[in-house]
């Protein structure tokens, strides 16, 4: 995978379709103009949530798995990925993953939020090769296994959103076709949710 | 607290209300007569689970906590408790956990089991003196916090299910009123989910 | 694998050589008779606890990972497995965690033990074929990543203790090795930690 | 407990003395010049570790806690704390603690880092009064608990570290006098570790 091929998508927040309505991108508090975005990246890791969506039997028991599939803006490429996206200035790491959900799977998908904010696993992804990685940036990531109950829509650049058994998420293909490296925490959140 | 107060009621199955329908009490597997029940006591540690009800915000947060009244059998004292039950033989753990939610919560909880069976505390009960006390047995109980959506109807021997906020239950006065020493176990279960 | 290669060494204390110096096998408290354990292993799930020796950096990563080699009494194989072995009647979870950890390891091996008890994994072993299988009952297991800084002299029926990086232990050829199953609990623990 | 209390010290790094040896403050990769950490400051969450350190029984057990007792350069007020501090660009969070335990406590510390990186609390800090606060910043801290088995020698800001018993650190006067609201999230530690 080349660094083009996720280069765009890493979980960033496009001002078009992202920003709360009825507000204007200038005078959004957390939100920050490109330049001082890319400011920011050189200076301080950037905080980040991800969440793996799944399905779940009455008994709590993971049946399903939601990969989301991105196309990049820069290639024909299309990779795999989790909801993601960064936590603002003031902003509530709970409040940010709902935030995340609602973006990439709609408002109908009613995920249900842990109790705790602890993670289910941590990524750090660098901006040079590593087993995480992220070109644009340093970030910290906390991930967490987050069940829906409704209906997936996915918005905007999140094309589609497939439903995968856990054994056929962590198979390796699927793993390959992971952006950044996430395969290897897609089946750490799996293995966290007892899963696999 | 004395020993007498919750000797019965530490979350024991009553054959008379708890199996099954359709079975007899003699052939259902995983259950013990009484002399059965008491020489197995005496060999090895019992494995139970326990449950903390909850109820949630829709962004994941601990709202009120639910915590069961139940009455001694050989003394008028009513101590409070938590969802509480032995794993029979051939048992999973969320079976088992989903069994005493219904037993003790009633059918319309609707509780919603934790993805991981990796229990949020580890409660280990002794027949002698200690953090945690039980006069009848060795108990190893797997500790979870539980949200519920439904109606709770605490049937049986659970007189009444009353609902504090997480600093309520944290509070002394309830913390002694607990059986066995469950404050402990509770203030820990309540920490595990952010809710203090 | 069939259940003759592990029925015997599944983490079971022989008495001959896992009593403590001093003490009739009649009068250990919490030692029970082929004939009683017989008997408790049809009524009860049997309490167990299990560990994965690892060797770490000094910044805490897991460098190596140790698996037990044991032969079969019943048949010419060798099986890879973890430390692991009983809860008796009245020990703590920690203290039989040492005691296993000394039984497998050699007085030398200094695990540095876990300051809570939660488990990195839950195992739940069935007499019955499943994710995890032990023919001779239902056993509950709370498995830890445990580092030793010390040289490991595995004793008894332990024949071997062989060091592989986390890599080479998660690979489909250890795994399929492991008895009862236990390669999926491997691969669990590893990545509970992070190894992976 | 105002403010001013602990403005100046929570957690941050002074480039006089933190600095890595023969490295110039100007060229030190991730060290930001006051201008830059303010303007960084109101514009992300800025990423921290925190550690309790604790001493541990040989069997796992917490047998005591460290605190460190800190002056503030504005008043005379003597305040509790964490061992804490920020995450720089393209530091692991491992590597990140490590420094900042031996930023706090000395080089002689011996402390035994977790293998996984996942915390045992997070802790958010806004700028506003709230549960956690920070007056200079919306700060996101993933906490740890961290055995020391060497000598603790605090260095510069850090006047002492005075040890407790689990007991004595969850009492309401020192959770009173922790900096920020640390007192919730040091019995949240505690528990976490069992210690309670």
């Amino acid at each position: 995978m080349t660094m083009e091929a996720f280069g765009e998508e890493f979980g960033e927040e496009s001002s078009r379709w992202d920003l709360p309505e009825g507000l204007s991108d200038g005078t959004e508090p957390g939100w920050l103009s490109d330049g001082e975005l890319a400011e920011t990246r050189g200076r301080v890791p950037m905080l980040y949530v991800e969440a793996l969506p799944v399905r779940v039997e009455p008994d709590g028991r993971v049946a399903s798995v939601g990969l989301l599939l991105r196309g990049s803006s820069t290639t024909s490429l299309i990779t795999r990925s989790l909801v993601s996206g960064r936590v603002l200035h003031g902003e509530r790491i709970r409040d940010a993953l709902m935030r995340h959900l609602e973006k990439d799977l709609g408002p109908t998908a009613f995920p249900v939020l842990p109790q705790s904010i602890v993670p289910a696993a941590v990524a750090e992804y660098f901006p040079w090769p590593d087993r995480l990685h992220d070109p644009r940036q340093h970030a910290v990531a906390m991930a967490f296994v987050v069940p829906v109950s409704g209906e997936c829509q996915p918005r905007q650049d999140a094309l589609e959103i497939s439903w995968l058994t856990p054994q056929e998420a962590a198979a390796d293909g699927i793993a390959a076709d992971m952006e950044g490296g996430r395969g290897a925490l897609l089946r750490q959140l799996l293995h966290h949710a007892g899963a696999l």
